[in-house]
């Protein structure tokens, strides 16, 4: 099974839709762009969301949902709003078919024409502001903190599966607030949230910063991200959380009386991660053989596979460990299905990234042990019967750091710091990755950079010390690097 | 606050209305029939997300998702079902906006025209029929038993908040199966599944029973159908399950090779729910006053209300019952805030349906008592302090079986037999509510009793037995009576 996975050397981008169909993660659609997401994938998705949704309630938001559809004149309300989203969607002009007269299926209703086109959303901004106009009087209806769970279409030229899609899934968080300190507050806390996620769960490391100005959100004052780095060198921005300042507000009139009852515009934020996740996740630690998953979003943790075949005392000895492992809350699957081999069935975990597997055998058995296999490693351990469990538990955790420890290392190996145009054109091409540099902090020398290297300022790093420096374009003094690379 | 509500007795419709916005559970949106879901709505069907999903994934399914967009040459491919879903529906023909040339906002580019529109789907069938024409090739391939939460589109031209909107969230599942016996069994479970969701964790009484050939999903070949009675004497419709034998099978040429290596077409079934219960669950407990919750899906619980303003004894005595509380998993608030009167929040909670309210005085504390205070019958009762959380512990299961018993009271109480036309007519235009009744199986007297009455047969009841009668219409012989009831 493994042998059908392009080789990362041979060819990255084919290994990584290798391993999207093979894992059984997604699947191409009749649909131009759009991508189904299998069940193994929505599985992993679900625990992303489960994660996620307890971290953003923990923290006092709540969820809603607002409509897929968007008056089309609500989109000109916020002049970049406009310029960055409204021009790749998808367009509603009708809402009826009626039979073809000539027998040819159905035909729209050229006598169905809505009077304003709809817009599917892209993202919702415009049409929650629009609602928090009514929702929003004075001082006491503040915040708002309100996050929902919900698909958005963007139409996509080039698609990847779950990297880039027409159609895909996110949450995206709105919330409106009295003051501009709030509001940061609440922009950096999500960023956090973000950060913690991506690096304590998906086991994937991140930078932190906010975005250039040429590379916010279109309608904010700032953008925070998180930026990750995938196996090709490409960076992947992961998460992003906007402070949106009071550009929504006035576009859509929303209004406060505060506590010195004088009229004041609220001040927003918006915030949103993706399906995009799900490819983040395989990009930074699957292998030749397969995916391989972090324990804590692994939906399966463990697999028990009898050698070579079941029998009583073998399905006696599974069933037990499975319901131990199981009151630990810890995932297993049984796979006792006679007809495949137990090799076919390695192949088949390994490839679905489960990080653990046993292997219960005769022989073993005869000497009271177990084989216990991880996924990342792949690493094979004979283990007393007796001791299974609390090796299995301790192991998944160990798995879950060294993961990460793995991501990070070769994350840190890939970081490089340029001092001139030369060298930093020549990292970019050969050895990729992120690269740091000094910049003048102006859009054109950014854009010209963009020109010359297809390399783009991924953030203006949180954790970086001033040190004083020069322009690698322009020679211009810069007092702090930013962080380049290609990316996704 | 409960003011602010209509009487049932006075205007229905308008008690309905009046308890989605006060409860906060939902609002108008700015497109046509579209609702916005508030978070206290919101929160309510998250509940019952998680109730159903636990209940699919115990009995063998998995979540999935498909695209949002299917091509309208998919809907013409199954007679029947074209002519139920491919009308009233959201067409996407464009792709891209543009700036206007007279700068008045946005418009649609003409150049960005679909060479096949896109619906917005109405439901899954098609779309997931032609991709499992790719996933199944042999009987090893069975039972696919998959489930989609998603948001689906149907034009209607009369809305109501929850019952019925253009865009509503639901879940479809759609299996396939080797055998007629197997889909037949699989939408025989779900239908249980459902029955047991709504009388169980809803509190809603329902009828199973099998929908004439003239109810049927358009496509099916069955159509199993959970129906509830709500306060002003209409059914509702709270979940469908239907077995589509080989329908979408051949439409879509999905085929598989059993066991003796022939080739056969696979066996179907397709299921849903939607927000609409949260409809179902408002007109079933509500009173003049506001929602009733049953406690299993309250996203608050138990609310406790310092009377008549929180102070450090308050305070400690609060913390500690609520702490106690979330230890049982009783999800709770302490209403603390000092700038709103205890009677303001009295109402505000009444309104919203908390099951238990725990007043928290100064002079019952000196005793050493609290006041505990339900919603659905609004008893009041002093209980000794270490008393109180198991109290609310029990009352909240009794609670629970009590809003249940009360429903079926009601529901049992509209139960009428009818023997001839004009009793018939004289209890659904008076009574109201289910009436069982002989009929002679033919779709023309199904229409011409719904053409008299406005009512419907709900279903052909499971539990019903036998019963030599004829037909209330016609005279001609029937075996059973079926139900019939006006509907939402």
């Amino acid at each position: 099974m493994a042998k059908e996975i392009t080789a990362r050397s041979e060819n990255y981008s084919q290994w990584y839709n290798d391993i999207v169909r093979k894992a059984g993660l997604a699947d191409n659609s009749p649909v131009k762009g759009c991508m189904i997401v299998k069940p193994h994938g929505f599985a992993i998705w679900e625990k992303m969301k489960a994660a996620l949704d307890s971290d953003f309630k923990r923290t006092g938001h709540v969820n809603a949902y607002f409509p897929l559809f968007i008056p089309k004149s609500f989109l000109s309300k916020e002049a970049q709003h406009v310029e960055g989203f409204a021009k790749e969607c998808a367009v509603v002009t009708h809402h009826r078919l009626m039979n073809d007269v000539n027998g040819n299926g159905v035909v729209v209703d050229p006598s169905a024409k809505l009077e304003e086109e709809l817009i599917v959303r892209p993202t919702s901004e415009t049409i929650i502001w629009d609602t928090y106009r009514n929702w929003i009087q004075s001082y006491r209806d503040l915040p708002l903190l309100i996050n929902q769970w919900a698909n958005v279409v963007r139409w996509e030229m080039r698609t990847r599966a779950f990297l880039r899609t027409t159609e895909f899934l996110w949450q995206e968080g709105h919330t409106a607030h009295a003051t501009r300190e709030e509001a940061v507050a609440e922009a950096d806390l999500i960023h956090e949230i973000y950060a913690r996620f991506a690096e304590d769960v998906m086991a994937m490391p991140v930078i932190k910063g906010k975005k250039t100005a040429n590379e916010r959100f279109a309608g904010a004052e700032e953008t925070l991200t998180i930026e990750a780095l995938m196996q090709d060198g490409k960076a992947l921005q992961a998460g992003t959380s906007h402070f949106l300042g009071q550009n929504f507000a006035r576009a859509f009139d929303v209004k406060y009386l505060n506590d010195s009852n004088k009229e004041e515009y609220v001040w927003a934020t918006s915030w949103g991660v993706s399906t995009r996740l799900v490819g983040g996740l395989i990009m930074t630690h699957a292998d030749d053989d397969g995916l391989i998953l972090p324990p804590k979003l692994a939906p399966i943790q463990v697999a028990i596979i009898p050698i070579p075949k079941p029998n009583d005392e073998i399905d006696h000895v599974a069933s037990k460990i499975k319901s131990e492992l199981e009151e630990l809350d810890i995932s297993v699957v049984y796979d006792s299905d006679a007809k495949k081999r137990p090799g076919f069935k390695f192949a088949e975990h390994e490839m679905k990234g489960v990080p653990i597997r046993i292997g219960i055998g005769k022989r073993d058995l005869e000497q009271n042990q177990i084989e216990i296999a991880r996924r990342d490693t792949k690493e094979k351990k004979l283990i007393p019967l007796d001791k299974g469990v609390g090796y299995i538990q301790n192991l998944l955790d160990e798995m879950q750091s060294d993961i990460f420890n793995k991501a990070r290392t070769y994350r840190d190996d890939h970081i490089t710091m340029a001092d001139n145009m030369e060298s930093f054109k020549e990292i970019i091409e050969d050895k990729g990755g992120f690269v740091y540099a000094h910049w003048d902090g102006t859009t054109e020398s950014e854009l010209k950079i963009k020109e010359l290297t297809k390399a783009t300022i991924r953030c203006i790093p949180n954790d970086m010390d001033s040190d004083k420096g020069s322009c690698i374009l322009t020679g211009e003094p810069s007092s702090k690097r930013v962080l380049f690379a290609k990316a996704y």
